[in-house]
């Protein structure tokens, strides 16, 4: 028997006993996900958030495995083969994220959703592994005749966002954001092949998305983590746009000059995505060292506020900054260091956020009443979660340069 | 008023509203610690430890705050210029330490020891504050005249060990190591200045030993932990080696290739020591991440073991394996591998580990009993902990290449 | 120095130093809250729920520590008199909490309402101690000039219920109802004399108020939890009712008895109040042991419901069970247990209940904006709880005998 | 399918699915355990530890059903029945505690030990369930060919003591006791049908050994708890001695009445057996608060101590107190309380207590090593936990009626 048992402080023990999933976590493409950050510059607000988006996986994977076995217990049919891709589906949910993840996206790779750059890491593992993923990639492209089981690994009330949310709680010390995934696990069934929550698991849905609207907030959508993101993309933006004019920038490594330079196209080449394969945050922080130091006075700015933690003063505003505003903003910064315009707008910069408490236009989620009958969780009488809760909050930011004065 | 909350998911909140304590915290020095893991890479085995030193740093000092508190509650006279310095002192007592710490310190730094150089830094930084840290290095050093305030940052029962070893168990998941430094801190006390620990405290001084050393054979001598810190070591090694040989071995950082050449002086050079301040764990793991790739077979094999999670076989002995084994066991790889002697001491080497649970030879903890007597932790009664648990147990180790077969 | 340390599984330590308050604590109007479940029956569903009043008042006490320290901090003034006599006004808040206490409140004592009790006691003991209870008595009532004083224990955000809310989640094993006190206490300022909580912490109150909701329908309103203390309430006025038609009901305690008997009035004699505070859950509990062998079929179905946990069945409806439905149910359980009307009344009932997730009528919870402006919180754009949530959701609940077919 | 699921603080969530199993627990011999706490009057002292021995019950019937899956999972033949039957054992380990459990045993009941009753009860449930609890009788007994069950429940590693410590640990708040038993758990092994710990779980072990000692020193034999748990004793024996005298004392309930005046043969008479079955705590509680009023110095002293928490002062010293020493402390007391020889000894009264870290002599706990051989932890090189620690460290306790000079 090979069983492997990983201590997780947030679950308590990991145990994986297929050999096939080990030797798929053993595989260099899982392995990469140690070196991404789950929560990119967040652990310059929060220092304890430091976790890894491997460690979210193994996370997903136990809360998938206990899901599993719940639905079993009430008489669910889930084969052995069934289950096991659906355990694989999970755990490279997340593969095919890049560096500092979300905030990157944009930046190193162009118009290719990490969702995507997954499914193209699974098809490529698939075919290492003799085909051996079909099932799990059949599952995670929803074409499979189960839905609930694709919807296990992503809708509103999936295995991802159970464990992120309870893990980012976690590992910030936000402890206000910790869910009871266990209750919720043991209230979810199925019903005509969907997903959905026992009737007396309402309460608990109502707190879990009361804590996800908390922890968007609080943590992800944090003013001072925003601005060190928002920072993070300006500064890949300035080094991209260096090299695209000709400057011989440094960089750590020659992955990330690679993509930097913008010739990669992870969709047509086989080799591209394996490069890719190969680019995590390390790449990237080493490199922001070293543009420290580069005589770039907007790429230097940048690269000191994310390495000696100087970030920009940034506030949330109930409207979008107004032209004159911004105009005064960057001439007044212009003024005190030097950088002109367009540069300044490296700067001092503005944007939206938004965020839904409950999003009843993607997928649902469904109660299921003792007496057979199925409601949104928004059209339950007397539930906190209405309708016009999937309205986005929109809020607006402004973010720049602190001047000394 | 300034006050600074940070969440921190092993102590809840950790408060800060002394502003020379913010403007020394917000140094480029200290923040460096940020990319310092505190465990190296036992994230390998243990995925939550990746939590960072300067994380540790804010931890121990909110137990100083918090043990300063309770000495005053007892009527210990401590100012308010002792107070802030003793909080310096911890804040600053690891600042010293190179990438992946331990492990690297005497590859990358021969013959200066990471609290010499933490010295070296507090002086540096004393300099930059106009001397406003001087009652700090004091005490770090242990001239001031109340020996007590440094035994709180350095001794058998101090912040730092208290954090860490809290810290470390809560980051691994391994819950058994948790110690009820709560419980602790109202225990101590002061007696002819020195630190001591209350009569009832004995029974949480035993289990702090205990968990201590559970942690040190279960965590910190774990066999694979001790497995890929060699490997790190060794990979370093080579590195050095190779470029000592001329190899043109490229580094993802001039700052870490400066260092790889030995020409350093950190002792008798300032630029030398700025240069040290810029190195971290990230220099390190790019430069593997690139080694993986350079043309030598040795190095090739244990930057993948580090990166790809591809670690040497590992286990204890109770003796040191006998030359003939080395050299049969030296002889197999080098013809699986091609590696042949003395490259292949690099892929199949043994060493050895020890751990006291209770040194009596360094800072002792002494318990001060009701009727004023004060005895050291051995010589208590009944206690647990006796002289004989102060020979050290030795444990040898075994690590080398996997060979397939 | 008479410091007391008690060790709370909920907060940790709870420290008391004021020699006075600790007379306080000793005295046997406090030390019998001891003896007064924090939520009666509720460990017939959940065992871990049987923590006491005196357990809470100490909780309460805590957390009042915690906010006026929290206060101070940020300026507001509390003299050391005033902060006395909030800890002493909180730690006294429930004493005039009778057996069992919300369920037996108009069984046993007739027209007085506990908190008028909890008065009573609070001015005899003022007596007792020459007056040193008058603050505390005057913000009890609401009638000292610093209204967030008073507000402090009572009020929709006090340290009342954010302990008993934090303290019977810890107990039931609820885990999702326990909330971030420690960042709510952090938040809270005063502007006005008035309570209030800074803008930041809204998120934080939101979630506040969806966890005490989910433990009111979770915990409180369990429809099980409710059903054993409506057959109390049944007991206990089945007990009464046999006294009263001369019965020689035998009970454990003669305190008890006199009570039964209705002759006490408490507000006009100082030796009722006195024999009020001799009486707590074990004379009722014993003395349903003892009725359980009492020839009276109404009153042993109820006891043995009770002590061997035979509870009747209960369901909650949409609208209140028809008078029909109920005669129907009444005759068919009359035919089984020989029970006839009226008494059979005692053996199906209905009735019921209701919550409101924020009650804007009663005090409310304002919130500070940075800009200085105040608002209710139900009255914040895009907050989660808006003004309709103070309609109470209303459930009927019908509980009867099972009958065994 | 009827499973339940209860909520407990201390393991999450406690299932239980086997009809049989619920129908035992619905039984009143197993519901009595809900007015027995687990702890006695440690409350007085540690105001969270008012749990009770049903929960208890409960808790390591959770951890028999996890310890039963592991060793499946390493291949331990266990049938469904012998599932059934270990399960249904430790449920009912405990069932013949009484009330206030070990203090009051040979008070109440004389030469009969709880263990023997817990027996004598699951033999007349037996005969009430047609021998459907004969395998469980005998594990219990340890008549069973396989002894490692019987281990199970009872050894120096069994679920009881697991489910105790970690229990008791968190009700008081002394969370230094918490053992991690799913670590211990996941550890346990059979090797010639003897339950072992593997290897790697040496130090989980000498863990648990020390925070077991810890709990003894610091929870069960604290001084205060002792006293507490003395005065309950002679509480009873005085109240015996009085009835015995002719006395005619009032007590709560004709039960305790019955067992009081000593007529009772547990062993002998069934109906004795069921009158045993109505004691519980309130019983002896409801009596004492009684008593408190009873014209008797004596009994009055040691009821007002136990109810108004006016305990004894008691310390603990290294020999046992001299015969002068005594006297004259009794005759201070008399002079003071007008209590005279020979009554006054219920006022002042000394003992010893003591505590064994490592029973060697008892069930051992034995480790099963790599290469097969098994060595009892006292015996393991290196190891803490010596043949030394098998020596019982004892104390001598004094314990006094307070003069108020």
């Amino acid at each position: 028997m090979t069983r492997k048992i990983i201590n997780d402080p947030v679950h308590g023990f990991i145990t994986i006993d297929d050999p096939f999933i080990l030797e798929v976590i053993g595989h260099r493409y899982f392995q990469r996900l140690r070196r991404i950050h789950q929560m990119a510059f967040a652990q310059l607000i929060y220092p304890g958030a430091v976790h890894t988006r491997l460690h979210h996986a193994l996370g997903a994977y136990h809360l998938m495995c206990n899901a599993i076995n719940e639905l079993r217990l009430k008489g669910i049919a889930i084969n052995e083969e069934e289950a096991q891709a659906a355990k694989l589906a999970i755990l490279l949910h997340d593969v095919g994220h890049g560096p500092y993840s979300h905030a990157l996206e944009k930046v190193i790779i162009k118009d290719v959703h990490h969702e995507k750059i997954s499914l193209l890491i699974m098809e490529s593992l698939n075919k290492t592994f003799q085909g051996r993923l079909q099932l799990a990639i059949d599952i995670f492209t929803n074409r499979y005749h189960k839905p609930f089981l694709h919807q296990l690994l992503s809708s509103q009330l999936d295995c991802d966002r159970m464990d992120y949310l309870t893990r980012d709680s976690f590992f910030t010390g936000v402890s206000e954001g910790v869910i009871g995934y266990d209750r919720i696990l043991k209230m979810l069934t199925v019903k005509d092949g969907q997903l959905m929550v026992e009737e007396k698991g309402i309460y608990s849905i109502e707190k879990f998305l009361v804590s996800r609207r908390l922890m968007y907030w609080q943590v992800y959508l944090h003013k001072t983590v925003l601005c060190a993101e928002r920072m993070l993309v300006r500064t890949l933006q300035r080094a991209k746009h260096l090299v695209e004019q000709g400057h011989l920038l440094p960089t750590a490594t020659p992955t990330l000059q690679y993509f930097l330079e913008g010739k990669s196209n992870i969709g047509a080449k086989a080799e591209d995505l394996d490069a890719f394969c190969n680019l995590d945050d390390f790449d990237i922080l080493t490199s922001i060292k070293m543009w420290l130091h580069y005589d770039d006075k907007v790429l230097q700015t940048l690269c000191d506020g994310l390495i000696n933690r100087n970030l920009f003063k940034v506030k949330f505003l109930q409207e979008a900054p107004s032209a004159d505003e911004m105009k005064q903003l960057k001439e007044k910064i212009s003024s005190t260091t030097g950088v002109s315009s367009p540069d300044v707008d490296y700067l001092a910069f503005s944007g939206e956020v938004k965020n839904t408490t409950y999003n009843a236009d993607e997928e649902r989620i469904q109660i299921l009443f003792k007496d057979g009958t199925v409601k949104d969780i928004a059209a339950v009488d007397n539930a906190l979660i209405r309708q016009e809760l999937s309205t986005p909050v929109k809020k607006y930011y402004l973010c720049h340069y602190k001047n000394s004065n």
